[in-house]
């Protein structure tokens, strides 16, 4: 089905009240979750509070109107965060003025590079980062967040660009850490992991109804919140080292307009076509696998508009970059969003928080909001990918791992440079030296398989060598040295037979070599021939004097080769 | 045949005064050639007459010991130079002695990137250099030499790393041209490619032998140069704007030591490794074609370090960057040379020159030095490189045409960067969408052929789709789309079979991507197989869990695929 050019058209015409209920009550549960969500990651992006809700209103609306996806929660989230500290960090100073308008310029630089990669259909683009990278990417960034949001807890000021970093951090501050902050921190997470893991079953001992559980077990965090708040407040623990969220202003977001600087935009536009690239990948991952669930589909062009859209809204309306999220479209999709009015609803949600709720969120300490973090983003952690990798195959763990390692030791951009620069090194790499099998052919059948391998029929007066890559310029002078070697150890040789089933391709500096070890076994006493030439390099070898000029003959089949060249051995039996 | 550790040992043991002889000879030859080439390449390279002589010593010596071609003449060489200048223009200004320096680091940080990258065994780096890109880069670099030595011509001063330099130079200094320096050096070229080739049919007419036509014409240039040097001696031309060579110093080679300064040798680096890779890449070719003719053969990764060895001589004789040339050693070739002691008698050939000769190179004119190098360049000059490419393939087009534009817009680094990295993208960008034929039965036969281009057999139940490229992530997911796009197409269809023969790998990104399929596919009631899953392939997956989820089966060949799923289809005849 071809969605209609304004996707949301899709589903308003069929909108009625009862699929509105199921909407609003998704996006009341992902409000709720969202709120506190929100104002950590705006703090683990280096900015005012405030700035996470805004971030949560213009860019929900935008994505409703675009998104393929039906219930993909878009909003700050967390790696992407990470990555706008990691490159306003560049330009300015944590808490100046220029580091806000970083995040703006971020925002629109990268929402403009996804509108412009929709419009060109350039959504490929992303599939260059390989799952190892992206595995690894995720992995690491998450890491170093949960590293600098235990400072955080901790009491001390952040700073998780790097593992030195966080480690030189803590070493520096180590007289100045807040116990009261640590208790209070460390005391939320024990209580957020065990409202994550712990009361499941005691609930459902309890008669609770399971998916009123998954959605009490949602609203955990915000009781834990709500509980450390109080024993600020009661206690005084702010006046004890405790850092809280303190007066965050009311009132809807207010315009913004980042500010044109060439010096800054030039610096920022390299973080922002990363923090594109991973925004979008995180984007549609979460949307496919929650698209194919439910046997629908998105379009991956589509989002790329939508997601750049609600980019350029938050750039426009005090907010940072965004993108959609994990966690929270899950739990969407849980709670029975069936539509994107549903992410409508939510920031309607957030608008009127940000419109009457904001008092209420003066004495957060941040220590929670960090173990909120903390939670969030440990089940981002996948380090199995190592020993997937190791096992299946030692490139795609070269790239996890230096992903990885880059990543920790160097930062995100040093990170996902290493990783997407290595995996298509060594793509190039394995395909320079191409696997060569000499072939013979499995009695009783037309096919044939490699001598080293199976039982096979073979002689000596014919070579069959299968190339198992396309042909270029990379490998071809390997396919040469490989040729002249074999053709050197078969003196009764008369025929070579080129299977090229597995040849995808021919190129300019590939098609020169053929035509110089076609010459040059002719000139010693071999014929050289293919077989199984595929139509389109067929077409391609039309196109230039190859076959003029080649001593030997094209087979349709290897085995019509075969039978042509040497009968007896094609002889069944 | 093993060559030993020394290559030298190979040719040394046998030699005896027959062979001598020839070597001789041939050396004789060349050594008359390379007299004024390496005074003119000393220029193109912007340095000192005397430099060229220099760089024409130690480097052979060392050449003679441990290259592995019998034939190659080692110098100063066109591109080399061209490159030589371009690098050290960047850091010092022309006729510095900074500049003189910058090319022995050059030399230096060239030969030691040859030498490491011989004793690791990384010649097959040059690979990636593809035929369109090299075909590219040596055309316009040539046209660069030719147009910068037009300017000397015309006796104002060069400039030759773009295009526009040459427009600009002769636009700035159109008032300075000496009429004198362009008619001598009109007058020189017009001669030099009469003796190139007109006199051949004359010389055979007057039946002076071929071979000895073919030497004297090699002579030709010398012959051509004392005849200027005669002529600006004789009309006191030096003292009415005809620029001279002038008065080169006597004596051996000064040992120099190649000053290290930090800053300078990271600006060097990058050049020096083009340098490395396009002089490795010109010899090796040279060498390679000039072995074949001889059925010898030559070996890359001694080549790498003989090379290497041979700059970092120039490095510390006061030379500057060598390298195989091709005319000199065609010359060698055809000469007789039987050995490397060839080069070894030139480089004391050039050493009584720079001996006993250095006043006769008083009155050469600098304008026909340059007609001998237009001459000598225009050789390279290989246009058809545009047309069989476009005919051929667009994308090898692409790459040629954006090495040459790029080499003459930009310079030559600029022009070996644009070149090498759109091929290498290019290869990335056409294995990310890879060509799926849906193949059928060719009747009577076992084999399995595209149904758009061949009579073949299909059935409705069973879908086969032939990939026509390894699995990687950059073409994952276009396989999951073509798959559900054809899926959605065939509503009766029971068994989807990948014929495996051409996917030459299967990295564990793309092992993803089928899992997910086969999941998918057996949600909808299709169970997926695969056939001709080749051996390094199967190897793979079965150390992963995907065998045991796989819902099909794998089959050895797709004929029996299709003859246990649907043998109505197999049935012959």
């Amino acid at each position: 089905m071809q969605l209609p050019a304004l996707p949301f058209l899709a589903w308003a015409r069929h909108y009625n009240t009862s699929t509105a209920g199921r909407d609003a009550l998704a996006a009341v549960i992902v409000t709720v979750m969202l709120i506190p969500q929100s104002l950590a990651y705006a703090s683990l992006a280096g900015l005012p509070a405030q700035l996470g809700l805004y971030a949560s209103i213009a860019p929900l609306l935008v994505y409703a109107l675009l998104g393929t996806s039906r219930v993909l929660a878009v909003g700050p989230v967390a790696v992407v965060s990470l990555m706008t500290a990691s490159a306003a960090g560049e330009v300015a100073a944590v808490g100046t003025p220029a580091y806000a308008q970083a995040a703006l310029i971020l925002a629109l630089l990268s929402g403009g590079m996804l509108l412009v990669m929709g419009w060109f259909r350039l959504g490929f683009i992303a599939n260059f980062l390989s799952h190892p990278v992206i595995s690894g990417f995720i992995t690491a960034s998450a890491v170093l967040i949960a590293g600098g949001q235990m400072l955080v807890i901790l009491g001390v000021r952040g700073g998780s660009q790097t593992l030195v970093d966080i480690a030189l951090g803590l070493y520096r501050q180590a007289d100045q850490i807040s116990p009261w902050s640590a208790a209070l921190g460390l005391g939320s997470l024990v209580l957020l992991i065990a409202a994550r893991k712990g009361p499941g079953p005691l609930r459902v001992e309890a008669g609770v109804n399971a998916r009123l559980a998954g959605i009490l077990s949602k609203a955990g965090p915000v009781f834990v919140i709500a509980l450390a708040a109080l024993c600020t407040w009661h206690f005084g623990l702010d006046r004890r080292g405790v850092a809280i969220v303190g007066e965050v202003p009311g009132g809807l977001p207010p315009l913004s307009l980042p500010p044109f600087e060439p010096d800054v935009w030039r610096a920022l536009l390299l973080p922002a076509f990363f923090l594109s690239l991973v925004g979008f990948v995180e984007s549609v991952s979460v949307g496919q696998t929650l698209a194919a669930r439910r046997r629908q589909r998105i379009e991956p062009d589509k989002e790329l508009v939508a997601l750049g859209a609600g980019n350029v809204a938050a750039a426009f309306s005090s907010g940072f970059p965004v993108t959609g999220g994990f966690a929270r479209s899950v739990v969407n999709f849980d709670a029975g969003a069936e539509t994107p009015a549903a992410g409508f609803f939510t920031a309607v949600g957030i608008a009127l928080a940000v419109l009457f709720l904001t008092p209420a969120l003066y004495y957060i300490p941040k220590a929670t909001l960090a173990a909120t973090i903390v939670v969030a983003v440990l089940s981002l952690v996948d380090w199995t990918i190592l020993a997937r990798t190791w096992r299946y195959a030692k490139y795609d763990w070269a790239c996890a791992l230096s992903t990885i390692l880059g990543t920790l030791a160097a930062g995100v951009e040093a990170g996902l440079v290493t990783g997407i620069a290595l995996s298509l090194l060594l793509v190039l790499y394995r395909t320079s030296r191409p696997h060569i099998a000499e072939v013979g052919l499995v009695p009783g059948t037309e096919h044939f398989r490699n001598r080293d391998r199976h039982a096979v029929r073979t002689d000596g007066r014919l070579l069959s060598l299968r190339v198992d890559e396309s042909l270029y310029f990379a490998n071809a002078r390997a396919l040469e040295d490989r040729i002249n070697a074999q053709v050197a150890a078969n003196p009764e040789l008369k025929h070579l037979v080129l299977l090229c089933s597995a040849v995808n391709d021919i190129d300019s500096s590939a098609l020169e070599s053929l035509e110089a070890i076609d010459r040059r076994l002719a000139e010693a006493g071999i014929t050289m021939h293919l077989s199984e030439v595929k139509g389109p390099v067929m077409d391609r070898l039309r196109q230039s004097d190859f076959l003029d000029h080649l001593h030997g003959q094209i087979f349709l089949s290897h085995y019509l080769a075969v039978k042509t060249l040497t009968p007896e051995v094609a002889t069944r039996g």
